[in-house]
């Protein structure tokens, strides 16, 4: 794979990081292909082949929905999110263009007059294609390692 | 941007922590232009437009000043640090060359006889140029998420 | 150094972590050259040039013994472990093609029924060379930063 796709893959990775961690959540489904599966999937379960999620979504439309509920309608102490993304690892290019691609992240949670603490961290294991010019995610889960969570995930990781 | 200027940029932020967490502090006055502004400021404020900075440098003199009080005047419990610093995100070049970017951070504080724990974590806000052929900061917004702060900050983040 | 060794350097950081976090141990001696070391040691020796290391291993085969401990016969609860490696600084090119690398890292721990947690964080301190076209390390040392140690370091760093 040449440096530049490599990097502009890098870039999708920081995008998307910093579009979530400054709250511009409108504009996070479009980080997703129409057809897309996004998945907040425990490693216990991902590991084992179990397909039980703790958030699973399968359109754009869906995580649109989800950005309403969470700048709309869900009831919910604020907090900030900063990700800490790894460089990602490029897996394989399949005959469709598309491309397998996974990162380690780690997310700290800031709560109004709390210190930062480590609220997830664990691995994207993503696929990654362009539409309209553009690299989105055709798939994106969020394999967490703790099965336990602080609180609850409301923000999309 | 080409890959390779990209890469070079990439090296800026790497050599930046190392030098902050090797405790090479007489050199960290050098990752800065003459004219400088260097920023410690909590993102409540900065999100809001507020100036109140915790820690404001506007000079290359002002940040060697610093390094004096740290390593000659200030009386502190000696502590490391490690930084954690996401690839940057290369946002915007200006017309004069120099090029806005941004990177999230994590910088995890060690005392002596404790575990590791997380200190800081939020995002720089950076314009950096060439001077004399080297890469540097013309500006460096450390803006941190947490309103609560361990102790005090003494070494540059 | 080319845009392209530098990022293939970068996948050899990504790739090691990769097979760590996932349980792959034994291939985990294969990034490593047949003649090579393994040392985890303390920043407080480290900085004062003292040898004592918590773990030093000084072939490929000391590697595959420790894989054998791991995976057969040490007693431990197991946990998960995530790395999150900062992008490496290339320090050198030695006249024989190797080249002496630093990168930074943190690696969070989860046992079973607990939070993700700070395990360790320092810096890696490498030598990485070519052995049979593919990147290895012939020195790896992870210089921790805190003298106290969670439990016990079963897993590699």
């Amino acid at each position: 794979m040449d440096a530049s796709l490599r990097l502009d893959i890098q870039d999708l990775y920081t995008d998307y990081a910093a579009c979530i961690d400054e709250g511009r959540f409108e504009e996070w489904p479009e980080f997703f292909t129409e057809k897309c599966d996004y998945k907040i999937i425990a490693r216990e379960n991902y590991d084992r082949g179990l397909p039980v999620s703790t958030l699973f979504f399968e359109s754009k439309g869906m995580l649109k929905d989800r950005v309403y509920s969470i700048t709309k309608s869900l009831f919910h102490a604020p907090y900030y999110q900063r990700h800490i993304v790894s460089t990602p690892r490029f897996l394989k290019e399949e005959p469709d263009g598309s491309m397998r691609t996974e990162a380690n992240y780690l997310v700290l949670r800031t709560r109004q007059n709390t210190l930062s603490e480590v609220f997830s961290t664990g691995r994207y294991v993503d696929v990654v294609m362009r539409e309209n010019g553009r690299l989105k995610f055709r798939e994106k889960l969020c394999v967490f390692d703790s099965e336990l969570i602080l609180n609850s995930i409301v923000y999309p990781l």
